[in-house]
């Protein structure tokens, strides 16, 4: 049950959305207004590509709350990239831990996630079994959100995204099947290999937690003429959050249940997410 | 901004108060019902007296949020005291530290606070060159409260405690005042040397936070003749606390404005607080 | 490559072993002078059973080093055990994190380790495969030192110890087998239900860590018939320790290659430790 | 009983120099050659002037040891500056928090210390009352060395960066006097303003801790005309350190006895250290 955006266009200090709306994802740590839990105070953590060197992501993971992290501070004001995931945790069991705190990173890829799997100590035993034993030794924390990341690499999202995700949450509510651990997934992802970002929307109850993407910067500035923010950013900048940052009408559209959605250059896409049984 | 309890009486475990009831203290970390800040986070602390040795309060702090700290949970399930302070921390720009963690320790005393002086920056180091040279050394943090534990130690808290309390509100207003900072000091506060246990509430402006103190133990086991908890508890035993525990219907009485509270063997005292100008 | 002790006997003062000895446990923690790592910095802990509820050991875990851990302090001057572990963590590569410090805890049993399973991430998932899958949810942590825990527990360590710690051993050896991973186990142990303790030392290579075991007392008082601290010790009292803490000649006895042993209440127990294969 | 580094010139990652040469500075933390301590894990700290912004330096500090810092490794990953300070810490007493982490800060200026004023507790008030009132408020932490921070700012440190330091020393020396405290002074100093680097080395008793600085770019050159490394640099590259990093004959400097060094552009600046009295 935490928060998270994804960010990608024109390169930007991370401040400017982590600490400076209001409504910024760091005031939504101590204050959420949209989430099943205010607080989210069990870490926080944030991963950009460097305007220079993309293929390589860098990581700050912090384990005490966001509001409070210094370090965060000093990297958001320092950083400008073109490309980054933030998230800040509400732990729904797992320990509160550095291996345990969001983006998950696995070569150029980073994972961020919003939600859990129900009864997730009873599944995961086989849910672990199912990742490639090639990718087993690079899971160090205990959350299911890491799980699902490894999960998901093994179906191919490398090479696929969308249809390996599919197949993850088809796996996890397969396995939860076999347990009687009835509507297991719920979950708002954001994935990205530094060039496109993903993000998924789906629950097996068909109730998923919130997740928005930003209107297209074009009609943005149509509708805010004035906003001289707003007319620094590129055609194809686009935000996917958690919950809105800020308080512009028309800013925001909700991701619809059961959904993906592509921000790449040209077109974004947007699809139906349908769980592909094992 | 923060919350705080003190215990003394027959010896409980810790979690007794601190983990078990519907609105304990660690509850109050995530979800405060009266403060000002309804997220506690910043920090934790306890200190108790062994019940075999009760001149030697021994401390517990940590710094990421109380609802988190597994060492304290094992620490509440293993300890049994007959007198305790604990406190839960919001900081009000002071940094996030252990050394700034209640509650302060000198000799056989605790102190726990929880409001703030207004613009302390500005008026920090007037305060310190007030505290004995002698008892400087032993301030190891840059909390308000901390400054208020000394200065009231400088002014006579071992012999004289609610003289020496009341001088160190006295000199905190008379220092605003040369600052020109109105209405500087909002404050619940409570101490004890190990024996006696003393709660303060007051603020320069006349609207201080809340505190309580438990209903007469006698009159509480007469209100609820089946409750089997109450029923372990000798006479003497009494709560402060800055919001109340449980939901028990007059259980709890208002500590009235500008006033001071003395737990002791014997009747208890309640006393009107006026600070004291130097 | 860690350090450890047990104790097991009159009810001392933690303090009294983990810091005040010279070259005392958290003296070692800075400068260990028998170990492969001089400096074990990576977290610390100390389970113990409180003298008036054995059956029910609490756990002190601290991730940064123990000669700063101020908390750590606290505990050991103000609690009382008749039977404790305590352990200083040197990672040999997974994360620093609470749920990696030892103890591990499960039920009434703790265990601590040093040493390491060469090539660990390689063979993890095959051996947490052989955990019993009603233990699987309790592994908190990514270490080899938890992960033997559960294996020794699948193997029946509450029933039959030494028998489930020789199949634990035989298990690891004939996993590293058909990875081509030549003498995989590194080890001291020590582990204890409450009532007895068992320590281990066995490494595949047959060179292990060193691990002593202290004189009985009666032979130590005859030895030193001025030291009042060994004439307050029963008959019973009796130290095991990753290396002699303090200069006392004759106080420790090295437990020899491939040995275990047990302090028990009468004799104790020396014997021959074989892995036995699966 | 600290180690720190500075560099100036050709804009490199902060990985280099922390990590990749043998006998790196995170390679110190735990196995320092020639300090008085050698394992320094009472903290981390970084603070760079990012190339596109130089007069605003950003910092990085943790609480734990320097080889165990997951985000610094990160961080001197992704980081490329050209001027940087860094500095692990082994506490002469004071709290292990990030307040008292190096390097402290102070609008465009950094500073790390290595040393330690004798008997600082109860020298401490006295050097407090020293620092401009104006500049009080913005103490955070405990130690000797962000004070002495404060008493150069106090004496023109903007201005007049020599003569500043030599009067904080004369103070330090003068105050000490009146406490009866002997050579009260051990220190290494190095601050910046962005733009150019100075280094102190200096004790009251004349036997200070080491320093070096690196031989001029050109003549490495000439030495090791086949490092690639080397050939990267500018000619007005330079280090300052309080050991050597890696093993090039030839590759530094001791900075004498009772000296400070300039770097800047054009020739750098060699000369004597005198304390001022007051």
């Amino acid at each position: 049950m935490c928060r998270w955006l994804a960010y990608s266009g024109t390169p930007i200090r991370l401040d400017e959305l982590l600490y400076q709306p209001r409504f910024s994802l760091i005031d939504q740590s101590m204050h959420s207004r949209y989430g099943v839990e205010t607080t989210n105070g069990d870490g926080v953590g944030v991963g950009w590509y460097p305007a220079d060197s993309p293929a390589e992501p860098a990581l700050f993971r912090g384990v005490g709350p966001a509001w409070n992290d210094a370090n965060l501070r000093e990297i958001a004001r320092s950083t400008t990239s073109p490309l980054f995931l933030a998230h800040i945790r509400a732990s729904t069991g797992t320990a509160v831990q550095q291996t345990n705190c969001h983006p998950f990173r696995h070569e150029s890829w980073l994972w961020v996630h919003n939600g859990s799997i129900r009864e997730f100590a009873k599944l995961r035993r086989d849910l672990l079994l199912a990742v490639d034993p090639a990718l087993f030794p690079t899971i160090e924390g205990s959350t299911d959100s890491e799980v699902m990341f490894h999960l998901a690499l093994t179906f191919g999202l490398r090479d696929r995204p969308v249809a390996a995700v599919e197949r993850m949450a088809g796996l996890i509510e397969a396995v939860a099947r076999t347990h009687g651990v009835p509507a297991p997934l719920q979950m708002t992802i954001g994935t990205t290999d530094g060039d496109r970002v993903w993000g998924f929307r789906y629950s097996s109850e068909g109730h998923s937690r919130s997740l928005y993407y930003s209107t297209e910067t074009a009609a943005l500035q149509r509708l805010y003429p004035d906003n001289p923010q707003l007319h620094r950013l590129s055609e194809e900048t686009r935000l996917v959050v958690s919950e809105p940052l800020g308080e512009l009408p028309g800013a925001w559209q909700p991701v619809p249940e059961s959904s993906y959605g592509v921000i790449q250059k040209g077109a974004d896409e947007l699809g139906h997410f349908e769980p592909a049984a094992p």
